[in-house]
C-alpha cells in the first residue's frame, strides 16, 4: 500500500491552500486530499460570508489576513485569474459603549501596521446610508438596549468575493498543476495509531511505546501517510478527541440570511456613494450586537448575519438549518432601528453552518503531534487568511522555524502552536 | 417555587467543599445540592486513588494543595475528626531524563515555598526497596525504552487516605449541620437560561437580550437558583457545550488495578524502612512512564494505576471499564522491570473512572459566566486540593478579589478563571 508523504484530510479552502503550499514547496512530494463530499469546498467554506479583510486587532491575525489579501489581489490584479474580488471596504458602526475603544485599536494599527482607515461621524453616515443613527425616542430600542450610533470606521482593504468558488478553485488547479492528487466522497471515519517501532504483538501500541498517527481509516479503507494533515474544520474535534489531543476548537452553528432590495430604500442604499470606487455601500457592521449586512450589488440583495454567543450551543451537526425566528426576532428587530429600510422585507432564502470556533484567543492553530499536523480555528476567518494559513502549515510540515508569507513577512510557525503559542486577545471577531 | 441562593450541581468531593464554604460564609443563604447518584462522593471521588501531596511544580497548585493538606491535617488533629490520613509521603523515582530537571524543580520549591524534601541515591533506593535500578542488561526494558533508575525525590508532607469517604462524610456532615440541603437522585439534564429581563416573549432570550443561567431542569423538575455552580466534573462539558461556554475540561479515563501482597517480596516492600515513620513503602511513582504505587499496608495489598496520554480518547463513557490488557500489555510490563516482586501476581480486582481533565494548564478552573458558576479541571488531583478550591469558589460566589485559603494564605480568585488567568504549566501530573 502507498504510503502518501502527506495526506490532507478536507478539500475546504484552509485543506486546499495547505496542500498547494505543501505541493508547491515539495515537488516531488506525493501528496493526497481526502473529502467526504463531492468537490471540493463545499462544507462550511460554501457556508461562509465570502467576504475578506486585512483588519484585525491582533497584529498576528492582522499579519495573517493582510498578507493573505495581498495575495488574492496579487493573483486577480497580476496573474490576471478572476476571483471575484470587490473592495467595497469595511464600515464599523460605533456607538458609546465602544467607540473609543475601538477607535485606539484602528490608531495603534495605523501606526504599528501602517493600516489604512477613515472616520466617519454621525451625520455624514446618516446621510449617507439613511441610517437611523439617534434611537433616543424609540422606546422598543431603548427596552432592546440599542445605544445611538457616534459614527463609523471604514477600511478601504477588505469587500466581497462574488463567488468564493473561485478561490476554492484556484487552489484546486494549482494543486492539480503539480501533480496532486484529490479523492472524494471518501470519509476520514478514524485517525490510524501505531508505534514507531511495531514489535509484531497484538494490541499494539501500548503506552510505553512510541505511537504515532499514520494516517487514516476511510469509508473506503485506509490511507496511509508519513505526515496526517486533518483540516477538516468543524469536525476536526472529534476525531482529535478520540485521541486525546485538544485543539481547542469547537463547532458552532452560524447563519445568514437573503434579503433582495424589495423597495426604494434598499435600492438606493446599495448604490451609497462616498465610500468606495465601486459606488457601493460597504459591508457593514452594526454596533455592540455586531450584525453584518453584506451588498450584492449584482444581485440587488444583501445577505445578513450574526454569530451569536451564550447560549448559542458548541454542537456538531450534521446539516445545521437557518431558524426563522433567529431572523425575525433576532435580526430584524435590530437591523430595522438602525436601518428603517428593510422593514417588511421578507428573506428569499437563509443558509446555515458550522464554524470552527478557537476558543483560546480567535486565531488559528497550527500544529503537530505525533505525525498528525492540525490546521484549523479560524473562527469565521478562513477565507480571509486562507493563504497565510496554507504557508504556515506547509512551514510546519517542511520543518521550518518561519514561514515566509506573501510579501516576504516573516511569521514564527510556533506562534500558532500551542506549546509556544504567542498571540494577543482578538477584538474584532464577527 | 423557591429560588435558591446558591444551587450546586453535584456531590463530589469538590461539590461538597464548595456548598460547605458558601453556606459557612453566608449562613443565611438557601444553599442545595444536587447529586444524581444515591448519596455523596460516589462519582469520581470514589474512584481516585485517594492519595494526597503538597507538592507540585506550580506555586498556584502548591498553593492550592499545600494549603487543603494543612486543613485535613487540622482536621484530623486538632479537631479530632477522623480523616484517615497516613503520612506516607510520595517518592518520585528518577531516571536520566528527568533527574536533574525534576531535583531543580524541588530545589526551587525549598527555597521559594519551604517544601521539605529529601533526596535518595540509587544503591540506597535499591537496598531499601529491593528495586532494580539497573535495566542496561535487560533486553526487553531496552526494547521498551526503559531508563536507568538514578534516584529519588521524598517528600514527607503528602501520603493516602484509608477512606476517601471520611473526607466526604466530613464535608457533607459540616455542610448539614449547617443547614445545608442535599437530595439525591437527581439529575441535572439541562441548564435554563432565561432573559435578565423578561418581556414575557415566547422565544425568549432573543439575543440582544442579556440572558442568565437561572437554574437547572432536573428529571425530577425545574431548580431555580440567583447562582447556578457546576461541579460535576468530567460531565460538566456537555451541559456547557449546550450554552456555548468553553470550560477547558475534558473526561478522560484513568483505571487503577488492586494486586495482593501474595509473596514474601511484596510483604516485605509494604514494610520497607527508612522513609517515614510508619515504617512503609511510600506512594511510588515511576519515572518516565509514571506509574504509580499506592500501598495498602493494613490491606496488605497495593494500587497501581497509570494515567495514560495520547492515544487515550477524550470520551465521556457512563460506565468506564478497566482494561485487563491495559495492566499486563501496560503497567504489569513496566512495574516489574523495576520491581520484580510483582512477577506474576494477579490483580484482585479494578477499577475505572473519569478525571476530568483541564487542558490548558493543568490546573483547576473557577469563573463565572451569566450566573453560571464553573467549578472543576482540577485534573485527577480534586482530594488534593478540594479545601482550596472550595473557599476559592465561595469567595467567587462571594464577589471577593481574594480568597483566604487555610493559614491565612490570600488567593486571587481571577487566577483561575478564564479572562484573567494566571498559573504556570504544571509538571508534576500524575
Amino acid at each position: 500500500m502507498i504510503e502518501y508523504d502527506a495526506l490532507i484530510v478536507g478539500a475546504g479552502i484552509l485543506g486546499l491552500s495547505t496542500a498547494y503550499h505543501i505541493k508547491r514547496t515539495n515537488p516531488n512530494a506525493e501528496v493526497l486530499i481526502i473529502d467526504k463530499l463531492n468537490s471540493s469546498g463545499q462544507g462550511n467554506t460554501a457556508k461562509s460570508a465570502a467576504a475578506f479583510r486585512c483588519i484585525f486587532s491582533s497584529s498576528t491575525n492582522y499579519t495573517l489576513a493582510n498578507s493573505s489579501v495581498e495575495f488574492y489581489r496579487h493573483i486577480q490584479e497580476d496573474i490576471g485569474i478572476e476571483l471575484g474580488l470587490q473592495w467595497l471596504g469595511y464600515l464599523w458602526l460605533l456607538d458609546g459603549a465602544n467607540y473609543r475603544e475601538t477607535v485606539q485599536v484602528f490608531k495603534k494599527l495605523e501606526k504599528t501596521l501602517n493600516l489604512e482607515y477613515r472616520e466617519y461621524g454621525e451625520k455624514d453616515l446618516a446621510d449617507k446610508l439613511q441610517l437611523q443613527t439617534d434611537l433616543t425616542k424609540d422606546e422598543e430600542a431603548q427596552i432592546m438596549g440599542l445605544k445611538n450610533i457616534l459614527g463609523g470606521i471604514f477600511i478601504p482593504k477588505a469587500g466581497v468575493m462574488n463567488d468564493v468558488d473561485c478561490l476554492v478553485k484556484f487552489y484546486q488547479n494549482e494543486f492539480m498543476k503539480l501533480n496532486g492528487k484529490i479523492e472524494y466522497g471518501v470519509k476520514a471515519e478514524k485517525l490510524l495509531v501505531e508505534p514507531n517501532k511495531p514489535l509484531e504483538m497484538p494490541g499494539e501500541p501500548f503506552f510505553w511505546q512510541y505511537a504515532r498517527v499514520a494516517g487514516v481509516k476511510t469509508d473506503r479503507g485506509q490511507v496511509r501517510a508519513r505526515k496526517t494533515i486533518l483540516v477538516s474544520g468543524a469536525w476536526m474535534p472529534t476525531l482529535l478527541d478520540s485521541v486525546g489531543i485538544e485543539s481547542y476548537i469547537k463547532p458552532k452553528k452560524r447563519q445568514f440570511f437573503t434579503l433582495p432590495a424589495s423597495n426604494s430604500g434598499l435600492k438606493q442604499l446599495l448604490k451609497s456613494k462616498g465610500f468606495n470606487s465601486l459606488g457601493c455601500m460597504p459591508f457593514t457592521i452594526l454596533p455592540n450586537i455586531r450584525i453584518y449586512i453584506r451588498p450584492f450589488p449584482k444581485e440587488q440583495s444583501y445577505w445578513v448575519g450574526y454569530a451569536d454567543e451564550f447560549p448559542r450551543a458548541f454542537n456538531l451537526e450534521e446539516n445545521p438549518q437557518p431558524e426563522k425566528n433567529f431572523y425575525e426576532f433576532g435580526i430584524y428587530q435590530v437591523l430595522t432601528k438602525y436601518f428603517p429600510q428593510f422593514r417588511d422585507v421578507r428573506t428569499s432564502s437563509a443558509s446555515a453552518g458550522l464554524y470552527e470556533v478557537n476558543t483560546l484567543d480567535g486565531h488559528p492553530v497550527i500544529f503537530e503531534e505525533n505525525d498528525l499536523i492540525v490546521v484549523g480555528g479560524a473562527s469565521g476567518s478562513g477565507i480571509t487568511k486562507a493563504d497565510s494559513i496554507g504557508r504556515i502549515s506547509a512551514a510546519l510540515y517542511n520543518q521550518e522555524e518561519y514561514a515566509h508569507l506573501y510579501g516576504q513577512t516573516k511569521f514564527k510557525v510556533s506562534d500558532l502552536g500551542i506549546r509556544k503559542r504567542s498571540t494577543e486577545r482578538e477584538k474584532l471577531i464577527l
